[in-house]
């Protein structure tokens, strides 16, 4: 299946990627994680997006997310997803090269998840290594980084 | 792994379900799709739901959607999903025996996606045959019927 054109700048993020990050947040104790991140496509103007976290050393899973990357002409992006912790996220943003510029439009959450009030992350591929960072408001902490990670392709 | 003992009311969903189903809408013409919706779960308390719609005749790749049912306890749920479309849906919900009852709590779209402002959802399974239904209030017209199909559990 061809990728659609309007994905062609978004062709770098393709792929399975693994690797290990880290988490941090006032609230909680720091941890890490090893990660698998999955971008793929069926021919139409959006990549999937799937990632799924378990914890370094018991291999329990720990955090997932999905959604879907929708590419809008002239390289402007929205990126939406939903989480199992009651979050849904809905970004807007640009493609610079291999990096995604997002903006937060809105973060909504279900009446029983912990609050959650912004989340600005950055997606950045370099020498092919998948780099991103989220920092979140929530729990009625301000804007805090949380979680940075570095992930590889996977040949296969 | 062991499902969730929070997801155990949930448990007559789990596996991978295809089958046809129908939409219409007032705004386009009435179409036939294949569909394949997954219930997973890795022992947590939510289970990971994702669809997928392709053509009847072509084959082509139509409708996706991917979210999670989250055990709140008391056979209480939370539903969320994220849509390639740019929607965003939060549901609240009770299991009741094989069926959900789902309340809308909220949709949100991308400023470029198309308007979206209510969507009603049932998903029930009988004698085996798991089906479900989407009305949708978007681009302007009131709540209407959208989709039904029916659904058989994959053997393998």
């Amino acid at each position: 299946m061809d990728l659609h054109e309007d994905c062609a700048p978004l062709a770098f993020l393709l792929g399975t990627w693994r690797g290990q990050g880290e988490g941090e947040y006032p609230t909680i104790e720091s941890f890490t994680y090893l990660e698998e991140v999955t971008f793929g496509h069926v021919g139409k103007p959006f990549l999937a997006y799937s990632q799924k976290t378990r914890h370094a050393e018991t291999g329990q899973p720990l955090h997932a997310e999905t959604g879907y990357i929708r590419a809008i002409g002239e390289e402007r992006i929205e990126f939406v997803l939903s989480q199992p912790s009651g979050i849904v996220e809905l970004h807007g943003g640009r493609v610079a090269g291999t990096r995604l510029d997002l903006t937060l439009h809105a973060v909504h959450t279900t009446p029983a998840a912990k609050s959650v009030t912004d989340v600005v992350r950055s997606i950045e591929v370099t020498d092919d290594a998948l780099a991103y960072t989220v920092s979140m408001a929530a729990v009625g902490e301000p804007l805090t980084h949380h979680l940075r990670a570095a992930l590889h392709r996977d040949a296969s």
